[in-house]
């Protein structure tokens, strides 16, 4: 690390007329050895749920608390759950990679831009443009290990600055061809999936050498990052100049700066540091007319229809957000997990509701219903001895003498954030609001293993993938008289329409509350099932997902709380915007990028094409 | 108020699965006696500054703390600082009004308006048309008092709903007519100001009587307000029913929530209750294409470049907003005032900076300058007897015990709320932060005084402009790093223009801090100078006010914090705003309003022309 300026401003009372900033410009993100991602499922290559030969689940490698534990009760319990009693050794074995069509090339581009990037920020490699060309939605997975992909990039490149990146959209603009933004290609939205119907060259502008901390303003807490940097990355190197950007998607670990303001993202400590609107204070995006760019980072202004907020969401169609200032926080004195236990779904919520309304909530708070209570039991190891029996002596306290039922009881997860004086109330908030609705503690192990499982929890989708299970995560937002009739409404919706179908055993459906505001929630659903012997399941499964998002907005739902439109909800937008809505977001589309040069199709309100990803 | 849905929800507690929330709905808002606002200076009618016979001066009315108070200091102060010994009987006079135009008329389009709207609904009165062709800038009401206005609004009309607004809208489309929004007349910004050059006929539809909450929601914490609901009428309403909204702009009185979104405001007390983008949850605007409106409220959504975020500042120029939802906020438990004392403003700055850092800071804190502290001493009356003993003791303790300077002292209002526990955090914050910086504690009933003189103060501006004394704010926002040197930079800057153009006496510049921010804060400026014997001198003022924002952008600070852009700043637009971020900006407004209905010139970025309001 380097300093620049006229050397540290300790604290606010050391401020003279003209100092500037002494910023802290940190160097390249570090390499850590295994950080090798997967192109064919989610995550590191060293991370893999795996069925042992007696028929126990491990996660392979270290870097999960899960990792390296024997799971005896998470397949007998998805066979009781899903109604099907599937055998381990009859697996559904991917056929990935699927073929790719040769790319398409739009020569007189193509030779511009050999000239103007080294020959190594190229590849037409098939592989790297099928990854380029999806995200993790379940039918854009499974399209690449049992169907194929009708249309992926022609051309991945990887500009080293946004030089670089302004070159290459004026040759697009020029040459007529399609650009189209990659960051950690996680999205759940089908928002990289490429339009079949695109006949110009497609370019993925993989932003992955954009990955730096620019500079870091202690004094002002303040930073400026390159759009392509990573979450883990830029939460390792804040953390070591003792700050913290507190965005903490789902994601982070693969996720980037500019896919979070692309598609407007939540964390999961936002409670205290805000969503992404809240987080960033500027915005540097390359667009088909030159750069929207500022001199200035005020705090705060009143400057007009400033063309910066438009950048939300945006999702790839107006331009490639190439860096952004965001605010920083100290890294909190005190970083505290909880964990309570409710009688029932309802309790739970009700405990949420009182919290919102008598204090600040910890940085997260997530509480799950009973289905996925009972998941999160089944991905503990094989308790053995000692620690066995006090398993069970807990058990029987929460179910016998506390009345607890097992088939009912809910679990939260709290993750407290802040100054000691701060977290100690929050606390006494916490146990007021959960005393008066049953709550019991569960303990600080247990609200960090709940927290944490999250990113465990990721990998499964694949894993299950292979015994012909498929599931997939949706979510919305909903004020708080709605919360419990949209949940049961959903679940109901699914249920029906499952047995509708005749489909095999049972639908898997769970939700769990994410995020807490004082009108309402964020609620995230699981869906899944058991499809041998179905007919094209992933169609089945989109048919689903479109039921339960039906739901959603009859129950008075969001379209998205973070995840985005993309293309797999796209069609949904006449249902929540007004014709005027959609035809300005449509002639601001046109007006500022008119040969649609950022052309990957997102947001427009036309109605899906029935065919997607061929399955 | 009558209630509708299935009866109390009395808190989360008592939620069940399909229970709708029973929506309070309150009356018209309660019209009070003597509320009428003058046509000609800012206000209502019953308040105004004027001189005794004795020399001192005292606010008529009884609506302010300030009212009736004889004020001996002020007058005696004013000439000191302006360097000018003026008489008390060498006044002014307003030629209010200047003769307007008579207005232009499109036939088709009042034939058509006249049929939509009853006869009460419209006038062409030229004193109204007047007052709704301005706002409040200096410039503005010298024009109006001492010059003439070359282009004001052809017709007023009242529509009483959004299917009157829908039906002008669509007839303006038709016959090519411009509209004007109009809320509370309040801007500083030249907003209004109809451009000399527009040869349609410039309709002002004026929101009063959209001025309704349409409904209460006590168990989301929401509320759906009209557009034209006043800030004043809207707290005392839903005070009513134990809520706040808790935005507080300095022209609460009358400035209207419509008025606030276009404008992208920010109250006093945004610390607790945010800003305007953190109130606003949706937004219902009639446009020159339809309706922009949502079926439903969640919390927070990620649907793409949501529309609602473009009218955030748009200052009328995409159309009429006429309802919103909002948050709303029950009541505080605690309200308290308190005020501190600083040796300097650099201590205060410092202590500020130290609270944000710290704390949470309360929900107002402003700190303002020497000069703005030795103006808020002169509002105080002539003390007699033991209060006088009292006052002379105190400042005897504060000035020889403390070692205060009269003339480098400092003072700070604190306006805390919340619930008790939190706002005994806050207190503790502020005393621990206070000491470090030398602060001294002046009491809660200087905090309270401190606080509410805003509104007392905003009628000094007409009353020496009876005196030849021209006074007008500019705000800003600026990194904490930049805080000081803008300050310095600013009031020197003025000095040495003022000096280079040999005008009377000495300007008043003074500037406070009125909103924190963990990366910067916004600073007001007061501005004022004694005129008599320059030649044009509103147009001197806007050209030292230029020179003053010239120096803000140079030394870090925003065009505007919350006040906007209007006409008055919009040939800065460029200097903060790159080619492509303007041309996105007039791109926009030509596809969503393509024959430029709203037609009122803001935030376009054209140079002025150097011809405003001829004086």
């Amino acid at each position: 690390m380097s300093r620049t300026g006229p050397g540290a401003l300790p604290d606010g009372s050391a401020l003279t007329a003209h100092q500037v900033p002494d910023r802290i410009v940190p160097g390249d993100p570090t390499r850590h050895d295994g950080d090798e991602e997967s192109l064919d499922v989610w995550g590191f290559r060293d991370s893999a749920f795996t069925v042992l030969p007696n028929g126990h689940v491990l996660l392979t490698g270290s870097r999960y608390p899960l990792c390296g534990l024997e799971l005896p009760d998470l397949l007998p319990w998805a066979r009781k759950i899903l109604g099907v009693d599937f055998a381990l050794d009859d697996t559904h074995d991917s056929a990935y990679p699927p073929q790719v069509l040769p790319p398409r090339e739009n020569f007189a581009f193509l030779n511009e831009v050999r000239q103007l990037l080294p020959g190594e920020s190229l590849t037409a490699d098939g592989e790297i443009r099928l990854r380029h060309g999806h995200g993790h939605t379940l039918e854009e997975m499974y399209a690449i290990k049992y169907g194929r992909v009708e249309r992926v990039p022609d051309l991945v490149v990887y500009p080293a600055d946004e030089e670089h990146i302004a070159a290459l959209v004026e040759a697009a603009v020029r040459h007529d061809v399609c650009l189209v933004p990659y960051g950690g290609g996680t999205n759940v939205t089908d928002a990289l999936r490429c339009p079949a119907e695109e006949e110009r060259m497609i370019v993925s502008v993989d932003l992955s050498r954009l990955n730096r901390i620019l500079w870091i303003d202690p004094t002002n807490l303040m930073a400026c990052l390159q759009a392509g940097a990573v979450g883990r990355h830029i939460e390792e190197q804040l953390a070591e100049h003792g700050f913290t950007l507190g965005h903490e998607p789902d994601s982070i670990e693969f996720s980037t700066l500019g896919g979070w303001i692309a598609t407007h993202a939540s964390g999961m400590k936002k409670n205290r540091y805000g969503n992404i609107e809240d987080l960033v204070l500027d915005v540097h995006v390359v667009t088909a007319r030159g750069a929207l760019s500022r001199p200035a980072v005020p705090p705060r202004e009143s400057v007009g229809m400033d063309p910066r907020r438009w950048v939300y969401g945006s999702e790839g169609t107006l331009g490639i957000i190439t860096r952004a200032v965001v605010k920083i926080f100290p890294l909190p004195e005190v970083q505290r997990y909880d964990a309570m236990l409710f009688p029932s779904f309802e309790d739970g919520v009700a405990f949420l509701y009182d919290l919102t309304r008598e204090a600040a909530p910890p940085a997260s708070v997530r509480l799950v219903d009973n289905l996925q209570f009972q998941l999160s039991q089944t991905l503990k190891p094989k308790a053995e001895g000692l620690r066995l029996l006090k398993g069970r002596a807990e058990k029987l306290f929460v179910t016998k003498v506390r009345g607890f039922e097992p088939e009912r009881m809910v679990a939260c997860t709290l993750l407290y954030e802040g100054a000691r004086r701060e977290v100690a109330a929050q606390e006494a908030a916490v146990r007021r609001a959960a005393r008066r609705h049953g709550g019991m503690r569960a303990g600080a192990e247990n609200g960090k293993r709940g927290y944490q499982l999250t990113f465990g929890i990721a990998y499964i989708r694949d894993f299950v993938m292979k015994h012909y299970i498929l599931g997939e995560s949706l979510e919305t937002s909903v004020p708080w008289t709605q919360v419990l009739s949209l949940c049961g409404n959903v679940k109901r919706r699914v249920a029906e329409e499952y047995a509708r179908r005749e489909l095999p055993g049972r639908p898997f459906i769970s939700c769990r509350v994410t995020q807490l505001y004082q009108t309402g929630v964020c609620l995230y659903f699981y869906f899944g099932f058991y499809h041998k012997g179905v007919e094209r399941p992933s169609r089945v499964f989109a048919e689903l997902e479109r039921c339960a998002r039906d739901e959603i907005l009859r129950s008075g739902g969001s379209l998205s709380h973070h995840h985005g439109v993309g293309k797999i909800r796209r069609s949904f937008l006449p249902r929540i915007l007004s014709r005027a809505a959609l035809a300005w977001s449509a002639e601001v589309k046109r007006a500022v990028d008119p040969t649609n040069v950022f052309g990957i199709g997102n947001l427009t309100a036309e109605p899906d094409q029935a065919a997607r990803f061929p399955s």
